[in-house]
């Protein structure tokens, strides 16, 4: 690819970017990345080369260290696409961004992480069907419900399912993948309901045989996420809920390597009794899970997580306005 | 690769991991991650983890934002592995890491950026000798010497020198690239000396077809670099100094994609006159490019960062020691 032509360098009217020290490269990077014209990217990049420029400044980061950081990223994006979301996840970024921006109003289903596991191929199934093809797992029957803060059902929604074999991987991280499985979309019927046929959860490891396994290897930490069943729900005018429900007396329940758990999602798996193994036509006497979802309205989640916003940044004495729900400075 | 056996989950005295929320995150995942037992990591781990939430928090970032994000480095990792470096290089982190390192004593000579184009398979040439293979550029004779900061020869030194082609091209960025050109190794002589033949260097763009040349073109930034020469000075006992030299008058003298310039490196281009054409027996009247460096000893140098180091932390109110020159939290 032949470069572009020679560019218009920075604008007359502004300093030179010249004999920059660590004292004075940070205002000046911020500058030069404040001429797009876009409010929102300034305040991301300002914030970003900030924090950045201060980290560096504050740990007096060695050449060495720099180097380190390098060759980790670029391990990263060797061993598969799905490290960085992983790397997220360890470090309690993918929670945090999930809770900012889904907020929860009290009484409504608490959020979880996503993973790098969900996929989009998942069969649409009906009700009472089974998303496992795994015969070595124990079986579990799980009759949800979706309903609104005001304990009214909601019908129609999306929604997600995926959990792990028997053996504690994803369908996606076996070689050679053919159908999907241990996966499906449902939607929930007039009252609310959906249930179908998956396998009790296992816990199992995150994938550590790339740098981010090598980094909690050498923080000490380990990489096992307590027994879970991932929810995703979607309809018009509902804020999307990425959840997952937790089996309680986990050995990883109060250490989740990616901080997913919340009391409010923990449960206790019973066992079908005759009358509900007759409803469903299901066999005596497997694991039944029962949980009741409840969604929040795309209105109420918004006017939530402006307040918050509001609130955050008046705390932290930030003069900001919100557009689009996203905050940039306000220099009016 | 098989799981590994299930760990023993966090020590039964921690505090567990568990409902965590936009308030409590940072704390407890600095907690979980410092268990290592090494008080730098744990420090470096906990500066990491808190700036990333707070950018986080300040920002509100957005599911979407924080999905480009994870798209763009996914996408450096596979465009090449220099990619990473090119980001910490426009975003200013590269000049600064080295500054923070290799702080440089009045009268030295200042230190410049890497980059990702040294190699270390460069030749070692005598001096005298040519570094490039390129007929098309304008032929020019370096004439240098290294001098301690009393002004006394410094011999022995191994220089590295490298500069883009008459196209703006390093040799590594041709497919099928043959021998080492416009590379070299030299050493300086007993009266501190080293010349050899070179190109006078072009302005050029840096790598632009990946993610990070997407970014200036968002930001509005160019991606060109001003016309320079790399050097580096390596020998026992004196600190390694990286640094170019710059022609004045370059479009993008004050505005270098990478922060490089300082005006101690901006040189005036002289023509090879017949006295200095026979003594170094070049053609008159081709380019001369003359400059005296001065390293600063490694004692020198180390004295001056942790010095510079421990003002710094002190002016941000943090309680550190320095181990090995590395700053890390003070407990006693």
């Amino acid at each position: 690819m032949a470069p572009p032509p020679p560019q218009a360098p920075t604008s007359a009217g502004s300093p030179p970017l010249l004999d920059l020290t660590i004292d004075n490269i940070t205002p000046n990077t911020v500058r030069i990345n404040s001429q797009s014209g876009n409010p929102r990217l300034t305040y991301l990049m300002g914030r970003l080369v900030t924090h950045l420029h201060d980290f560096a400044r504050e740990t007096r980061l060695s050449n060495d260290e720099w180097m380190a950081a390098i060759s980790f990223l670029i391990g990263c994006g060797q061993i598969s696409n799905d490290e960085f979301i992983l790397l997220s996840d360890v470090l309690g970024l993918s929670l945090l961004v999930d809770s900012i921006n889904h907020p929860k109003p009290p009484g409504s289903t608490e959020g979880s992480v996503l993973g790098p596991f969900h996929t989009h191929d998942a069969p649409l199934l009906p009700n009472g069907a089974s998303m496992t093809s795994d015969p070595a797992g124990e079986p579990m029957l799980a009759v949800c419900t979706v309903r609104d803060t005001r304990g009214r059902p909601v019908a129609g929604v999306a929604v997600d399912i995926w959990e792990t074999d028997s053996s504690g991987h994803y369908d996606v991280q076996h070689a050679g993948r053919g159908a999907p499985s241990e996966r499906c979309v449902m939607r929930s019927d007039e009252r609310g309901r959906f249930w179908f046929r998956g396998l009790r959860p296992v816990s199992y490891p995150i994938p550590h045989d790339g740098p981010v396994g090598k980094l909690l290897l050498l923080l000490g930490r380990h990489c096992w996420r307590p027994a879970h069943v991932h929810f995703m729900f979607a309809k018009d005018g509902w804020d999307r809920l990425i959840t997952a429900l937790y089996l309680r007396g986990d050995p990883y329940e109060t250490s989740d390597a990616v901080f997913g758990v919340k009391k409010s999602l923990v449960i206790d798996l019973d066992k079908v009794d005759r009358e509900t193994a007759r409803e469903y036509g299901v066999e005596e006497g497997i694991w039944l899970l029962r949980y009741d979802f409840v969604l929040t309205t795309q209105d109420e989640a918004e006017r939530l997580k402006d307040q918050l916003a509001t609130e955050a940044l008046e705390k932290l004495g930030l003069r900001m306005k919100l557009v689009d729900h996203l905050p940039v400075p306000d220099l009016d």
